[in-house]
């Protein structure tokens, strides 16, 4: 899947196909969204958008300027099993963050808070895309509302660090914070006894 | 403390006083504000902000429209003790944003997600007035980093439930959250193994 700029060869095919994407799934949502009906929309072949993206999900991905690509990081987090997968989850949150990726991250959650529609298309595919992929490893009650725990504590220490940049919180050590949110997002993730009162 | 709508009796003089605030607070942060600077930006006498407001605190709730009152309600859920003290934040936490107080809670966040200047008098206020008084119930080692811990997990609950709406975790009951996230709560508030590796 190319990387490349606005300049590089195709680019003006490139551009065009995703205006039409971020259109496409700003009105059906991500779910709603197929490959055929970005390639209708940019009025292109749909083979195009195999060559460029590779599926929809590396559409969307290009389209909000997403810096990861659940289909690489979570089965590499998931590849050691579920022991110490909050620690390594917390980790590669935070590495993300710090990293150049941190800055398309804090533009997608300002278009997120911002717009319904993005909020909307987001969420199906954070649901769909990262949170599936967790939960399916999870040999447990409550998969997807586990999955679902995990992030909000991780989504939560964006939004404090990153985004309002919180003291203590903002320039804590990655190894603290590991040893601080990793147990928590892990037990969320694996602890048998936690049930309903 | 007055209520009241636009059209009570003074009401002019609080609207003129409360824009006078939102611009001192945007200006000089919720630290560098003071009593007599509103006074001064509004053209009223300071005793006039103690009357309607109470105090610069007062003052700021008032003009963000925050829908709860850290003076009160850190109090009222510290008298107990530590002990519960993470179910109970989580379970006043959930109330807040499941009761009328919700829609204005989700309009600060946009604010804060959205301009820096909001996001730092907001950041400051929180400090000041929320984890500071958290912080200061808990006599273990980093209370300042726990209770920051603590607030990134709840945000990030507001985050994916009332922000981005990810089910299960949108729908899911007040009980069994509570009981999967007091527990992670407690830990960072009371747990006193958590130590750097």
């Amino acid at each position: 899947m190319p990387r490349t700029g606005r300049r590089a060869g195709g680019g003006g095919t490139r551009e065009k196909i995703l205006a039409a994407a971020r259109a496409h799934f700003s009105e059906v949502g991500y779910d709603g969204a197929t490959v055929r009906g970005i390639a209708a929309a940019a009025g292109v072949d749909p083979a195009l958008i195999s060559h460029y993206f590779g599926s929809k999900e590396g559409a969307f991905i290009a389209a909000v300027e997403f810096p990861v690509d659940p289909a690489e990081f979570i089965p590499r987090l998931l590849e050691p099993g579920v022991d110490g997968l909050g620690e390594r989850l917390v980790r590669f949150f935070i590495q993300t963050w710090d990293s150049p990726a941190g800055s398309p991250m804090l533009a997608v959650i300002r278009s997120v808070v911002g717009s319904e529609r993005a909020a909307s298309a987001l969420r199906e595919f954070v649901s769909r895309e990262v949170l599936a992929r967790l939960a399916a490893a999870i040999q447990l009650d409550q998969p997807e509302l586990r999955a679902t725990l995990a992030a909000s504590q991780l989504i939560g220490l964006a939004m404090l660090r990153y985004v309002v940049k919180v003291e203590p919180l903002a320039s804590a050590g990655s190894d603290d914070l590991a040893s601080w949110l990793g147990p928590a997002v892990q037990r969320y993730l694996t602890d048998p006894a936690v049930t309903s009162p």
